[in-house]
């Protein structure tokens, strides 16, 4: 297949995630009726896929399907993902971005072969040290980007740096900012608060103060306030940030969910709220805003969660045609380039 | 004074917190009406103190007010706070825990700085390497323990284990519990996620079988899952997580008063449901949760919130007069010498 001017091509992983290859598909399915432009190339079991999307009108002669057998499951270890199963529907379709018949590839399989693949057939953008995953989370006042979201354990300062560039550039194409305000997510906001890493960072980001507009420290509550756009952390502490939001939404409908059914005068009043109430849950539904990139790759790669249902992958895939008719890595590269200028010449 | 068999003296260091002396006095005086052992020694200015005592009932004939000008204010360093300010209200309250007049001491004053001098003045649990901050946060079920939730950013193996020992003993006595399930944060719940000190504190706590109730790895929707009562990581983590769960509350909140008022008949439902709605909130309201024990000094040290106001107050002082009235440090004490005996013969 020859990419046309328009059409955006996304390769699929359709073996990945915990719920099988039907809810990648559905998932496909609303985001086919919602984007015209976009082609699937769908890698896994035809057998499967192939009866799945028959079932959708919106895919009709929008999906080729590339059959394969072999899965990387979600025990695989990264280096086993590496070396063996060579035509796993999770290689091939990052393979599909690397020869430039795809745009950019979704996958909802195993975050750390994702990656590990990823890197060895894609290769790392010139000047980054480690990739990133970068995701989007619900705030006060819309959204925000947490990044790093679990890919790097320990972070050195020029990491945590390169992670502010490509943080603010991510967030001016899916926020649509001009200027998003970037901060480093530490135990206070005082200057003096924080491990030395921290310090560090936050030294050499401001030096970009031409390339981020960096605000400072959030602490854990800044997450969500809804004050700033990026939020910078190693993809220990984001990754544990993340699914404690995640945790704590649910925690909040849970009890919400007591309180309901604690009284008759309650029941009443669930009647009449019951809309507000589920309006409030879907703002906080990390399915809506499911999606996260691994920024630093020379290629657009979009990890989708690994218990991501339809709706979730409609979004991750949202998000992966937004990138793709972007220029986020060239953007990224060019700031890159000139941060290096900056660190250079100050040594 | 002299401590009488049944009264438990309480060192309130009056002049901390962002509220100031009142929020501090009202807390002592909703305490004082529930628990009528209680008697509190007040370190701050007497011509604050006297007449904002004199305001509550419940506080008549309760109280002794140990004049003093010095503060140590939010901004302060930890070692300014040792060098200078040798008669604040914060280091005088702890220094009654020392000589033995009151039985705990409670502050809402700067962190680093109730720390830092708890630990000059107190000295640490011989054996203990580091303390650690151990605060109750909600679950689906009840209430857990995190720790460390600040002291210290970086901590290696043993810390991290000695953390899940005194986590176990405060959970014992805080949540009643015979055999608190005790889990390690990490960013997935398989034996190989994780960083090297992680997997090796996971493996010295297993060691501990005898005295702790190890369940493995939780992430960070685990905090407040219910599935566990003790949560261990170090204080970077800690922070963030207990912060953006904080947040995370209070954007659901938000995002429920907002739903409420966006038509007519949500504002009618909110008139039938406003109690179960308040009753949840309440559930996660952190004041209900406050009071955190500086685990692992030779005396019982709780730090109240800075933003705490006279019922978060009121809660600190409660888990302050439990702690008192149980033998935590004896426990402690205990269970740290076997635990080097056990990782002593493996040596």
């Amino acid at each position: 297949m020859q990419r046309s001017n328009n059409t955006l091509v996304i390769a699929l992983d359709v073996m990945g995630g915990d719920h099988g290859y039907k809810s990648m598909i559905s998932g496909a399915a609303i985001a086919a009726e919602k984007n015209h432009d976009i082609h699937f190339r769908m890698f896994g079991d035809e057998t499967k896929i192939l009866p799945e999307c028959r079932r959708h009108r919106s895919l009709q002669n929008r999906y080729t399907i590339i059959h394969t057998d072999e899965i990387v499951s979600s025990n695989d270890t990264p280096a086993y993902a590496i070396r063996n199963a060579r035509r796993s529907s999770m290689r091939l379709a990052i393979e599909d971005v690397k020869v430039g018949i795809s745009h950019a590839v979704v996958s909802s399989g195993n975050t750390g072969a994702l990656m590990a693949l990823s890197k060895v057939i894609l290769r790392m953008l010139s000047s980054i040290e480690r990739p990133a995953i970068a995701g989007i989370i619900p705030t006060v006042s819309g959204k925000s980007i947490l990044l790093d979201m679990g890919a790097n354990i320990d972070c050195s300062a020029s990491i945590l740096m390169q992670f502010a560039l490509m943080g603010s550039n991510f967030a001016k194409i899916i926020l649509g900012l001009d200027s998003p305000k970037v901060a480093v997510l530490n135990v206070g906001s005082e200057e003096i608060k924080g491990s030395d890493t921290i310090k560090l960072a936050s030294q050499m980001i401001r030096e970009c103060k031409d390339l981020i507009n960096f605000v400072g420290y959030v602490e854990g509550d800044g997450i969500v306030k809804g004050s700033v756009d990026v939020i910078v952390t190693d993809g220990f502490t984001g990754n544990v940030a993340l699914k404690t939001a995640e945790g704590t939404a649910k925690l909040c409908r849970e009890f919400l969910k007591q309180s309901f059914e604690s009284s008759i005068l309650a029941k009443i009043g669930y009647l009449f709220a019951k809309k507000s109430i589920k309006n409030t849950f879907s703002r906080l539904d990390h399915r809506y805003y499911n999606g996260a990139m691994l920024l630093g790759l020379d290629g657009i790669v979009v990890k989708s969660h690994g218990s991501a249902d339809e709706i979730a992958n409609a979004n991750a895939i949202g998000v992966a045609a937004n990138l793709a008719k972007s220029k986020i890595n060239s953007l990224l590269t060019e700031a890159l380039d000139s941060s290096i200028n900056i660190h250079g010449l100050l040594e």
